[in-house]
């Protein structure tokens, strides 16, 4: 469905619980034409996640949720029933339906770790209620529901906090490099690495912000140029192979990105190029700040190198976008969709509740420890 | 013209004497096809390079050579005269014309000095023979026709030279990642950061390639992937931005890369990224070479800071290539052809005399003299 609304009006995730529809923005699309798209299958919420419809690790968390609430709200069970014995039945027959679709959908990509973050969390809700033979199905689907969109409201109040962060980081005017998207499109409101930039935007921070590109798939020139300027941030576009060049002229005061995953040692995966920005800003002593929602860091991995990166088609590297193939038949290409970026090159990890600096090892466990006392 | 002949058989650039042209490979045409043009005027020679149909600074300035040779040889003089008194005036009509095309050639593009070097060659051979009476003015434009091709044969050795040093750097069976095109393409035959390549395939070496695709004109994609793997060379393509994820995966041993200007203290103008190349390499623990002829040195320029920089069209990064355009509309665009990448990042300068190593103010004086002592 085409649209005429401006990006920032749109929702980047939406629910559409009357018509068990998820309604997307198709990023793949922009930014030549804005449309949304509604997903109601197991399939075309995979194929919408693994074709980058719906991308960055915020995005692909809350539309897991929301996928896994309708699919599991679809099954065909008796809602009304309180008798004690059925709740045992029904249930049973909601959590196979629940087990398989979690473990398709958790297949679609496998580097961010918000994905099966917020299968895992939808289950341990449901799991919570199988003992509860008080509950109807009706309630069991209900409470799904509800923990699907508080993982998206609490994805728009943890962005908004990592803005307030990341805003002390910085100073009026200064210029900013940005890689990939990390920004209202792949979260719900304010993004991770552009929070900042929103919250600046809105006090008359002034900054001017360069947003690499980011092949193959160029989300940075697609989607973060588009975002920023329809807010009426200063951008300008500038190839991944160019920000040696501009943080050497003085034009980069910081460098912000999202991330797919942090390890406990602060190894952070995120974009393919993101560890290219960050030694780049080392050698040039340009800040490179990794801006991570505590759902997006997972301590279980030591380092990382534990962390899978997908690696994808060649095509779209030779092919794709263009009016004709750019490269010779048959040559080979090595295609990862994402890199590793060294914690040593990290200035620091700016989270919902505060930054980490290195030893990384120390500060994301008090970060956690933070989080643990909030209550969260 | 097209062409069925494979790219290794073809000449980058050559002179047709008798039809009063240049003939040369179509570089934006590559890979899908293999055309050849021919360059006849002022314009056409200008326009070709600009518009980057030959490209690479030693074909630049071979171009540059025969074109003013070609454009001076066109001027309508007597040609047989030996009368003193008739050679001042016939040659002052030469000179006009080329001290007008030197000029307008020098214009086409500001950062490869290999144009002006191969220009200021060509007038310091035009002007010695302003004195020289007995010189018909047969005799002063076969002259010229001598020198240009003595850039274009020197060239080619001097290329071979390079790699043999090169070739001193690397082990069978490395890893090598090479950055836009500095290959056959750009030079006479063996290129300059692809001669170490191209004499260790003639000799079993097994070398890995891995050649960046170079955003925005693809040099890597089209040119570099093309012509190693034409030559059976075992070549990966990537994008810019995943010269960090091979580098960390141990999979790179060596840099070896092109330049379009060397300061004396080494630093270096090279295709936009390069310098990214290099801190990466850095960081990685990777040799990073430039491969240099000495008429790519420009001893006159005391560090990179004054290395004039092309700026080039947003829409190069916007539009070409593509189906549609692939960033906002009016959006900001930040497109410089080079980069400087700072002597400090280089692990050595490959030149025909030798390899330069730090402290380079003083190592490449030395490579000078012995250019000098060379006779050359």
């Amino acid at each position: 469905m085409k649209t005429e609304k401006n990006i920032l009006e749109l929702e980047t995730v939406a629910l559409l619980d009357d018509e068990n529809a998820i309604e997307i923005i198709d990023q793949t699309l922009l930014p030549g034409r804005t449309e949304l798209i509604r997903l109601r299958t197991a399939e075309e919420i995979w194929n919408a996640i693994y074709l980058l419809q719906v991308r960055g690790a915020p995005a692909i968390g809350v539309t897991a949720g929301f996928g896994i609430y309708l699919l599991t709200k679809l099954v065909n069970v008796p809602e009304e029933s309180d008798i004690p014995e059925k709740h045992d039945e029904n249930f049973a027959i909601l959590e196979e339906t629940f087990r398989k679709q979690k473990a398709y959908l958790d297949s679609s990509r496998p580097t961010a770790v918000n994905l099966s973050w917020a299968l895992n969390r939808m289950e341990k809700v449901f799991l919570s209620m199988k003992e509860n033979r008080a509950l109807t199905m009706r309630e069991v689907k209900e409470r799904l529901r509800q923990e699907a969109e508080a993982i998206k409201e609490e994805d728009i109040d943890v962005c908004r906090r990592i803005g307030e962060y990341g805003l002390t980081l910085v100073k009026p005017g200064d210029g900013i490099l940005t890689h990939c998207n990390a920004g209202k499109l792949c979260a719900c409101r304010y993004g991770t690495a552009t929070a900042p930039i929103y919250l600046g935007q809105e006090r008359g921070y002034g900054f001017h912000v360069y947003a690499d590109e980011t092949r193959p798939l160029l989300q940075g020139a697609r989607l973060t140029a588009y975002e920023l300027a329809s807010a009426g941030v200063d951008v300008t576009l500038l190839c991944d192979n160019m920000s040696a060049s501009v943080m050497q002229a003085g034009k980069i005061q910081a460098v912000f990105v999202g991330c797919d995953r942090v390890a406990a040692n602060g190894d952070t995966a995120n974009k393919i190029g993101t560890s290219v920005v960050a030694a780049v800003a080392q050698h040039y002593g340009v800040p490179f700040y990794v801006c991570a929602p505590t759902a997006t860091i997972d301590l279980s991995l030591k380092t990382g190198s534990e962390i899978p990166i997908e690696q994808r088609k060649p095509e779209e590297v030779t092919e794709m976008w263009y009016k004709e193939r750019m490269a010779p038949k048959n040559i080979k290409v090595y295609n990862p969709a994402f890199d590793v970026t060294d914690h040593s090159l990290i200035a620091g990890i700016v989270t919902e509740f505060g930054i980490a600096r290195a030893p990384y090892d120390e500060s994301l466990r008090e970060i956690f420890r933070q989080k643990e006392g909030d209550g969260v």
